[in-house]
């Protein structure tokens, strides 16, 4: 067996992360005990919340340490089980990172699940994975679009915002997207099918909102936090729900900058605004993805998978998650599905 | 008749209010038509939501314009009535403004109510005015206090924040008052009988509230906004809700200033931020009102007034509520009751 190729995390980044606070190992691969199972790494799924693991300081999931395996969703596929729940040639969900050979730990290893025959693996950590999961928990329990309303998503290219986005057009509300460049706009409008959609580079965003929300904003997904938010405050409906998930316009700085100076336009609009993590609604995953795959199904959800190629690119592949280079989700192909093991 | 004495927006302020943005005027009361009755003022409320309504900007009421009787809430008695549901001597709530005289109008006028008889006028623009029923639909309704959780209250000393800081002592949260000055945390701690009470003026609140709060903060009833905002958020517990009643610590900013750095504290709390507007529970003032009134009977609730004395002294009773002069309920007494008009 060859070694397993890794990368840990050898420096903790001060403002933006770098490929240098990452290093490369190379050591023999991990020997299953009996409950267990060794599983090859497939894909990795980067996403932004990745950057918050990276700080040494208190969260929902404890930081990586330094020296530490870096941690990252990924679908995998078994190679060798003494697990009962687990057969070589079963591909799996779980938090494997960055390396090519984990072990897998049915009922213990963090948010470990078995694909369901036939899951296209590359949409398992997509528009069937956490960050789909994520848009749909996030704009159906917390934004709860009524039709007519109009709702703004921002990152709305990206791998959660596309699908939050398009699940608030299937319930009928006046979608805007914002993104950032021409192409990921045109995507929203003519793939996504938004009602119309903003090009934060291209000029200010408050301008464009006023113009395309005449009634003001009933919902706002934000996944980017900054001066897009504060332009959004400026703008809320009575009774708005702004359902928070993310704010990547800030994970790379040094200090957190200041946040929205209008936050009283809350009180003025009696309006809400609302954290969630996706993983607090495990329970309710197989009902979501039920119907996320129906809506596949039915060419309601278009989305995007950008895929980066090998193991050794992972640093890489997660900087372009803040240079807006992605469009959709975006992924790392690090060996391909074995037919036979 | 006696002339009626007004004060007039005169120019708006510019960052603080002062009292150069009124003027004194005396002219002759109005006459009430049919369906009207003229009033005299009793008791004015001072209210830190007032200073908004300075502004020349869309809100949730119109901006006072400049020349215009400055708006504010009062108890007045019938002096003369053309209506049949007033009758001279009968006490009204509504928003008379700043003079002696002004006219009801039954169903048009805006918040007018007639005072039930044997109310205490001092207490119905108090703990049992608009202020109390703040305090009692924002704790209830957005903040949702359940027995043993933690909860802070700001400006816990003024007329929201006392009423909402025991309304979640009587539902059997550990509750923590943050006031300025010594003299208002006593009265916090031995009066309204709160778990503890921070002097934001003695040092930082952060430190305090990380000894106050060891499992975190569940509910904050936030009056201020600013740094304090920041440091609650910095210690919330998983799910908390915050509930936003107003921001008095920039209410008087030329520029308004940035908010807090750790909004995302949000999402990884799943928690929520809402404001709201006390005039949207209208429906339920009555219940409210009459709960309010069983606590008050049982000594359940402290509450304080302040009342300042006569209707010249309008602008400077005003200013006191930014220079945290007073402890509970701002009143100012322009007239007292006719037993026999």
């Amino acid at each position: 067996m060859p070694q397993n190729r890794q990368w840990v995390l050898a420096a903790r980044p001060v403002g933006r992360v770098t490929e240098e606070c990452f290093a490369w190992r190379e050591s023999a691969p991990p020997v299953p005990a009996a409950g267990e199972a060794l599983v090859r790494t497939l894909y990795l799924s980067l996403d932004p919340a990745m950057r918050g693991w990276l700080e040494d300081r208190p969260s929902y999931l404890p930081p990586v340490q330094i020296g530490e395996v870096m941690r990252g969703g990924a679908v995998a596929q078994v190679v060798e089980s003494h697990a009962p729940e687990l057969a070589p040639g079963d591909l799996v969900r779980g938090t494997f990172g960055w390396q090519d050979y984990a072990i897998a730990r049915p009922g213990r290893s963090l948010g470990l699940q078995k694909l369901p025959t036939g899951v296209d693996p590359e949409l398992a950590l997509g528009v069937l994975g956490l960050t789909g999961l994520s848009g749909y928990f996030g704009m159906l329990d917390i934004g709860r679009p009524q039709p007519g309303e109009t709702v703004v998503v921002s990152g709305a290219a990206g791998a959660t915002g596309s699908i939050a986005a398009q699940i608030a057009r299937i319930q009928g509300a006046h979608v805007i997207g914002i993104a950032g460049g021409t192409e990921k706009c045109d995507w929203l409008v003519h793939h996504a099918r938004l009602d119309a959609a903003i090009d934060y580079k291209r000029g200010p965003v408050d301008a464009a909102l006023r113009e395309l929300c005449p009634r003001g904003i009933d919902v706002y997904f934000d996944n980017v936090g900054g001066p897009i938010l504060e332009a959004v405050l400026g703008q809320l409906a009575e009774r708005a729900r702004i359902v928070l998930c993310g704010g990547i316009s800030s994970y790379n700085a040094t200090e957190p900058p200041p946040g929205p100076r209008n936050l009283m336009n809350l009180v003025l609009k009696r309006a809400r605004m609302e954290g969630f993590l996706v993983m607090d609604h495990a329970a309710r995953f197989a009902e979501a993805t039920a119907q996320i795959s129906a809506w596949l199904d039915a060419g309601e959800l278009a989305h995007e998978v950008d895929i980066q190629e090998g193991l050794e690119n992972a640093p890489k592949a997660l900087l372009r998650l803040f240079e807006g280079r992605n469009t959709g989700k975006q992924l790392l192909r690090v060996a391909r599905v074995q037919t036979s093991v």
